[in-house]
């Protein structure tokens, strides 16, 4: 191997964030002597229950409904039934799993896994994970030891762009939610540059410049920007609504997610100015709605969202239980 | 091991077929010296190019517009630009692709590979299956040394039942074309038993007492009943519109596949016909419509097909270049 290969390795960092999502709740549908409330879990429990993921609390923001943590790889959401963890690197996600159930059934009163959403890209370099997340069969399996009746897919390309998801979904829920996540990849090396500390002076900064700070005004911002390089946010918008952002700025793998789950009932807007923001030569839009979503016609009706510069070149849909879902690979218009 | 667990396995028999369905077309668009039309090609020569398969023509029956041909394992069609060839147990069907692009080229004034479909649900037992066909992934890279950007995809749940396609599409057609194609598993035994010499004296008397000549009346069947058990049919109804079935009637390995490309803009009295007829525990059913097809909107809206007596256990549909596809699993509902 020559020499440029090399640096060429040392400076690669895996951005693709695992994702997982759980909703707990209890069996008998009342609360008992402890209270069904995730918020009380203390943070050195989260704290300890992160070290087994390799990665530790940098911030923390809260709002009535939602504690928001910025990670030192990415981020964690707790709500009152809600649990969100998105790390990226090589963390081992999924080797959490077993204390967060313990967690929760030892300090709350939820007894129920009552929904379970594991997600990511493809990896870059699937060989430098660590177990269980080398393929994403060794994490569906590891995923079967804690749940039961969980289904594995695969959306897009399995030989190119895919998105994998990994869900279990209880019965009817009525419950409002939906989650919009954007998987950037190959972006503008100008807007990139914007994430390091050679030419921002604080995230704040880099928040401003970038235009991150239009997406949704009034947001709540915790912002960290990484030395040298590399960027997380953290907005809260109003009631349990968040969003947030990680970018991996280097060149040879650039990479930048965006996750909301405020509601819209169209996606164009929102969609359009992300991209616009970070300028990606792909993007992979996955929309969540669950039937009681005002997202919930918008996912059936996806192939009418157009992105100003952008094909978009797959586009699938995925009808489940409580949730429809749509998945489309937007690609940079030949100019 | 027990006797009764190797009588079991003796009596295996992998029903799941591969399924090869090619375009051809010319660069310039314009007939040159030789004939653009794949039945030039004389019988000798599919012959020939099936031995690299490990199957053998049984029967045939032609007529306007496409020769039928039952295979020993499974069926094969050609028409004036589309080659289909269905092959089932451990046959190699990949290792003719290079034969048959050879043999289009040599004895036709095709010059050019339009479109590929290449699709089979997940093989019951996949380690009984002979290279490139042990898993999805040998494939898809098999038909990647032969052509260029095909795009690779699994429908369903990668860990339980799932529908694998390979597909390669190429620019506007203007091509009304559409498929349906029904995959049934744990058959009612009284209705596979139809399908053995133990029960029927021969095809056409299966084919009657079945009901498989009531799915298309008029259509001109050739069909086979097998020793001591199994069955083939394929049906030219008119036009270059074909069906196919294919049965596997064993207890333990039970397996019914339905295809057609006959035109329906709506598909819920053929299919519910074809589940009445072999009353499935599942069903994988499958629907390839072009923008040009009556069954374009039928495609997009797969949602609304109820069956009686199933449930609609997973959705999902994928946008393509110049086909619609929609992916339904049912399964019998709890009585």
């Amino acid at each position: 191997m020559s020499e440029s290969s090399e640096e060429f390795q040392s400076d690669f960092f895996e951005g693709t964030e695992k994702l997982l999502e759980v909703w707990f709740g209890t069996r008998s549908g009342n609360e008992g002597p402890k209270k069904c409330d995730l918020r009380v879990i203390r943070r050195a429990t989260w704290e300890s229950m992160l070290k087994l993921v390799k990665c530790e609390i940098i911030s923390q923001m809260s709002n009535e409904d939602v504690d928001a943590y910025v990670l030192s790889e990415s981020s964690m959401f707790i709500s009152k039934d809600r649990f969100i963890l998105k790390t990226c690197g090589t963390t081992t996600l999924l080797c959490c799993v077993e204390a967060l159930l313990y967690i929760v059934n030892q300090f709350t009163g939820f007894d129920k896994v009552r929904d379970v959403f594991y997600s990511r890209k493809n990896y870059m370099r699937p060989e430098l994970q660590d177990k269980p997340h080398s393929s994403f069969e060794e994490e569906a399996a590891a995923l079967d030891t804690y749940f039961k009746d969980g289904n594995a897919y695969c959306l897009g390309s399995i030989n190119r762009d895919c998105w994998y998801l990994y869900t279990l979904q209880g019965h009817h829920i009525n419950r409002a939610d939906q989650t919009l996540e954007l998987i950037m990849q190959d972006l503008d090396p100008r807007v990139m540059s914007i994430f390091t500390q050679a030419e921002s002076n604080s995230a704040l900064e880099a928040t401003r410049k970038s235009g991150i700070d239009t997406i949704y005004p009034g947001a709540k911002i915790d912002d960290f920007l990484f030395s040298p390089c590399g960027y997380s946010m953290n907005g809260l918008i109003k009631g349990d609504h968040y969003m947030t952002i990680h970018i991996t700025p280097e060149a040879q793998c650039s990479y930048v997610s965006f996750e909301t789950n405020f509601p819209h009932d169209k996606y164009d807007q929102v969609v359009s100015t992300v991209m616009r923001i970070f300028r990606p030569s792909k993007c992979v839009a996955t929309v969540f709605a669950s039937k009681d979503s005002v997202a919930s016609r918008a996912v059936r009706h996806f192939d009418d969202l157009a992105v100003q510069g952008f094909q978009q070149k797959e586009l699938q849909m995925c009808r489940f239980t409580e949730y429809d879902l749509t998945f489309a690979l937007f690609a940079k218009a030949p100019s």
